[in-house]
Order: structure tokens, then C-alpha cells, then sequence
């Protein structure tokens, strides 16, 4: 059955119900009212959103309607834990065309609701549209973590100094060479193929890491969306600094060094989506944090001094190692 | 100049500056970071979401981009209204053909800022995407008035009581009349014509109606967006009653009668977007409310008694009135 059939009411109900199980027992307001109403928290608020757009950031033949609910949900979840936040609650505009199967809806939800309960989050509300394109929109809802408050309890693009160290979460390059393979129909042996899928499909947002950073002093961090030289650059220019990073440092799995054994390198450089925390701080927060993870914290370079946000690359021999494209720009083509 | 040539950077930066001055030296984190952080309501916080899609909800060559801008806002400020709320913050979503003018992108936002100031509302976030369809998708946030707190300071769907009065704010019908004026191409003098598009593109959420209704006593409301039919059976539905309304006792502007002398009722009856709040209480607090504002205050109908959420229309002998369309269905054409 079409969404076209079961009518825009009928699906509301459908999601109420499905979405039903989350509030049960709970003083909050969720689905079915003009807006959800729930307790705030004792912190500051945090809010982020963020769309999916089909043809832009997924293709309906390559992503499982699952794993695009998961990602849509995730790509947010990624910018609370790059604010060192905690999850809580999220909004979904879906943006449909009326000829979508009332099951990938359902599927959508699942993969939605799957990363919402990994991660403590409560869908308390959104919107539906008929649209000629897929578009995916989550407003995500957080608090600080216990014992933190206000401005200072945050961790910004601007905080970056002089002298800080520069470190990543986990590894790069795999989500973008998980698109490459889809984009070109490039085959591997089937472990790498499922690896590097779910690399681009099933991003784990670093909510964890970045309490855990924020805990042990690092108060300067991105999340790693655009790509890692673009998100860089994001930073130095918010805190008006230039950075030197070193390419034999950049932490990469072993899977993209073996599908791409020539590109691994430009992969983890520009390749967006990998959503691992990139920070500046002082060497000792960044060793406290280290032993409160299991997830690796990898220092990749350092910040130079005042600048505009100019980011150097240094090979093995600290030459200049020049990149032919710096990342996503979403208007140029 | 079109955004593929600004960029997005370009674009972000454009934006970031034009929202500025809106958190000076206030102690917020607005835009330019992974999340937008402020400091917590002091009542339960209210959110809401909703997107206005290009073709569906518009038309780029009938409306202004500064009008779609109010507009985008004001949809959800209605939402708000209808919870007896307070608005607060804003997280705008844009998805954005790269052949789109950065003037219109301009213009947009003076509208969404006009807006936001006029019910004081601070834009606080955002995001870009690259699409073929232009999508406007705003969160809104915002708190309880002040006095009131948690679940029993809401106006929610799903209080109507038997014997209970069912009135309406303002006028119905005026933005159905304006789109099907547009739609058909119909002329007519200068005045009306002008006044039939205010109310299709600028309508002005019942903010302040809203938080007098709930100080007056009133608990369950809805706005009208998707008509008055079809909100009231909303409403209806929720509560779990049905509702009769008297078609001569609806409240219809002269200006719409004047123009569509056939059609009006059915304007009113079924027309969406009017963003009047539509109300059900016990008469008492209708009458506390309605010597609170200037708004016109009209009782439509009453609660009949438990039910599905059946609306029954009588025309002025009482007789049922029947209707070919009952209100929109964003997937059924």
C-alpha cells in the first residue's frame, strides 16, 4: 500500500501507535498534540538539526529505509556529542512523495526508533508533507551532563589555543570510501563490503566520547561531517587559529587501507560523514580522556598560532602534501 | 548571484551575520556551532515542527520570499499558540535548489526575522542542504506562561467535555480565499485582493489569544491549519467526543463574503491555514476570555457527547449540512 492510499491521517495514526511505547508512564507530552510539551532540564538546552536530502545525501537504491531512519537520527545525535551533550529528545519532519510504500515508512521508523533507544532519545513529535524528493529533517534535543552547566560547560568550534594539541576519535575515511564503492559498483571480499556499507549507513555518533571529553577538560571540539580538513577549518576560523596536521598520523582502519591501498589517504582527509570528534586541547586533558575510553583518541597535529583557520598537511618527510578537493560544499557541484 | 557560486561556507558566514545581532549580549550560543545552547525555561518546554514544501504548501511564482519567510515561522508560532504557550527559540532547516538567488536567501530570512522579532523569538540555529524542491522546515521552542507549569498548563487536544461550548478566535476561511483567488486567477478590487493575500501569506499567529485562553480557564485547543472540519474532528477524536456547529453562526470577514458570495461557507467550513484557534470550554471561561481580548471570540457549536470525533454541520433550519471536501490531506490529491 501507497501513502497515497492510507491518506496523511492514517499514517499519523500508524506512527502514534508505533511511537506509543516510548512515553508510556512518562510525564511528557509526545506525538498528537499541536507540540510536544515535556519537563526542561536542569542544564542548559541544546538544540541541533539537520536534513537528509535524497539525491544529495543518500540515494533510495542504495540505503535500506532502516538505516536511513537510523542515520537521520545519528547525524544529530552527532552534533550533541560534539557539544559534549546528552541526547533526549527529537522532532522528525518527513518530507514524503505519495507514492511511497506505507512499509518503508514503517522501516524508516524502526531504524529511527532503533538508534533513538541506543542512545536514551524520546521522538516526541513532528510533521508530514507530500514532496516530489525524500527529505529527512530531525530536531534534536539535549541537556549538558550532570554537574555541568551553562556556557562554560560546553564544547565549542572557538576555544581552540595556541600550542593545544589537535586529536581524533576512532578513524577516518570509511564512511566516504563506503560511498565511493557504492558510487562506482566497486566489489571486495564480503567483510570488507559489509564494513565499509556500514560504515556510511550505520555511523555510531561519539555520545559518550564527547561527555568524556568534556570531563577531562577539552572544551574545543567539531564533529567530523563535512570532512576532516573542512571541519578543521571550521574550527581554526571560529577560534582564529592555523593548524598543522600530520598525514601518517591520521587514524584509518584497516579495511579502507585495503580497498583503497592509493586513496586512503585523501579519503580520511576530505571524506565527510565519518562523525568521530575531532578536538584542540591541552596534552594532559586529552591523556585523562584517553584512559577513560576505550574508544581511540588520536593526536594528528597541533594547533600553529593565530590565523585565519589555515590547515596544513605535513607528510612523513613534513612536506606539504597538497589535497585536489577540501571536502563537501552542498551548492557547488 | 546564485548559491552555487556563493558556496555554502559563503552562505553560512551571510547567515550567521544577519542573525547576529539578534543574541547580542545575551548569554546564549547561537549559530556557528555543532548545537545551539540557552538556558532552560522555567516552565516545562514546548516544541513543535513543521515544513513548508515547495509545490505543495506554495508556489515560487505566487508568493514572496519574505512572505514565505513570515510565513515559514508563523505556522509554527500557531502551534505553539494553540498549547497557550510562550514562543522562545527557532532551529531553521533550508533545503535549497544551488540555482536559488542569495537575495532571495536574503529576503527569506528578513521575513523569518521580522517574524521571530514581532513575537519574540530568537533564531538560533540552522541548516543547509542542496535540493531540487525547495523545503523550509522550522523547529520551534518555547515555554509555558509564566504562573503556569507541566501538564495541567496546557491546552491540549483531548480535553473536551460533553456540554461544552466550541468557539473560534478571528475569522475563518480568508487564506482559502486568498489561495483559490491566486489558484483561479480571479480578479478583484484592489483592496480586497490585497487583503486576500495578507491573509494566504502573512497570517498572524494567535499568540497572546492562546495565553489568554488558557489563563481564562480553557484546556483543550487546537489551531486551524488543515481546516476547521477536519481540525475540529482532530480535536474531537482525541477527546473522544462529536461536536455540532451552526454554519450561520461561523465567523467570516466581510471581505471574504464579498468575494466569493457562493462559496464562503464552504471556505470557512473546509479552507486551511487560517491559524485561528479553535477552542472547546465550559461557557464561563469563554467569557472570561473574550473580556480579556481584542480578538473576536466566536461560539461556533458545543460537544455533543462521547463519540468518535463525528462533526455535524446544521444550517440555519437545522437541517445537515453537507460538504464535498472536508480539509486537506497532504498525500490524497
Amino acid at each position: 500500500m501507497q501513502l497515497a492510499q492510507l491518506g496523511e491521517l492514517g499514517l499519523i495514526r500508524r506512527l502514534e501507535a508505533a511511537l506509543q511505547g516510548q512515553v508510556a508512564g512518562r510525564s511528557i507530552l509526545g506525538v498528537g498534540d499541536d507540540a510536544a510539551a515535556f519537563p526542561p532540564p536542569h542544564t542548559w538546552v541544546l538544540a541541533t538539526t539537520d536534513s537528509l536530502v535524497e539525491g544529495a545525501d543518500f540515494h533510495l537504491g542504495q540505503v535500506s529505509w532502516a538505516d536511513l531512519g537510523w542515520k537521520s537520527l545519528a547525524v544529530n545525535l552527532s552534533d550533541i556529542a560534539a557539544m559534549g551533550g546528552v541526547p533526549q529528545y527529537a522532532l522528525v519532519a518527513l518530507c514524503l512523495p505519495a507514492s511511497v510504500e506505507v512499509s518503508a515508512v514503517d522501516a524508516l521508523y524502526q531504524g529511527m526508533l532503533e538508534a533513538a533507544r541506543s542512545f536514551g532519545v524520546t521522538i516526541v513529535g513532528g510533521d508530514l508533507s507530500a514532496s516530489t524528493q525524500v527529505v529527512i529533517t530531525v530536531t534534536l534535543l539535549g541537556s549538558q551532563p550532570e554537574g555541568w552547566d551553562g556556557y562554560d560547560g560546553l564544547m565549542r568550534r572557538d576555544g581552540a589555543q595556541p600550542g593545544q594539541q589537535v586529536a581524533v576519535t576512532g578513524a577516518l575515511g570509511a564512511s566516504a570510501a563506503g560511498l565511493r564503492m557504492l558510487t562506482r559498483g566497486e566489489r571486495f571480499d564480503a567483510e570488507t563490503e559489509a564494513l565499509l556499507r556500514r560504515f556510511h549507513f550505520r555511523p555510531l555518533p561519539r555520545i559518550a566520547e564527547g561527555q568524556t571529553l568534556l570531563r577531562a577538560g577539552v572544551r574545543c571540539a567539531i564533529d567530523v561531517s563535512d570532512g576532516l580538513l573542512r571541519d578543521l577549518g571550521h574550527l581554526g576560523h571560529a577560534s582564529g587559529v592555523d593548524v598543522v596536521i600530520q598525514a601518517d598520523l591520521l587514524p584509518v582502519s584497516e579495511a579502507v587501507r585495503r580497498a583503497y591501498p592509493q586513496g586512503w589517504r585523501e579519503l580520511a582527509l576530505a571524506g565527510g560523514e565519518d562523525f568521530e570528534l575531532l578536538c584542540a586541547a591541552p596534552s594532559t586533558a586529552l591523556e585523562r580522556a584517553r584512559r577513560q575510553m576505550d574508544t581511540p583518541l588520536t593526536v594528528i597535529g597541533h594547533v600553529t598560532g593565530p590565523g585565519s583557520g589555515r590547515i596544513t598537511v605535513l607528510d612523513a618527510e613534513s612536506r606539504e602534501f597538497h589535497l585536489e578537493s577540501a571536502g563537501w560544499d552542498h551548492f557547488r557541484s
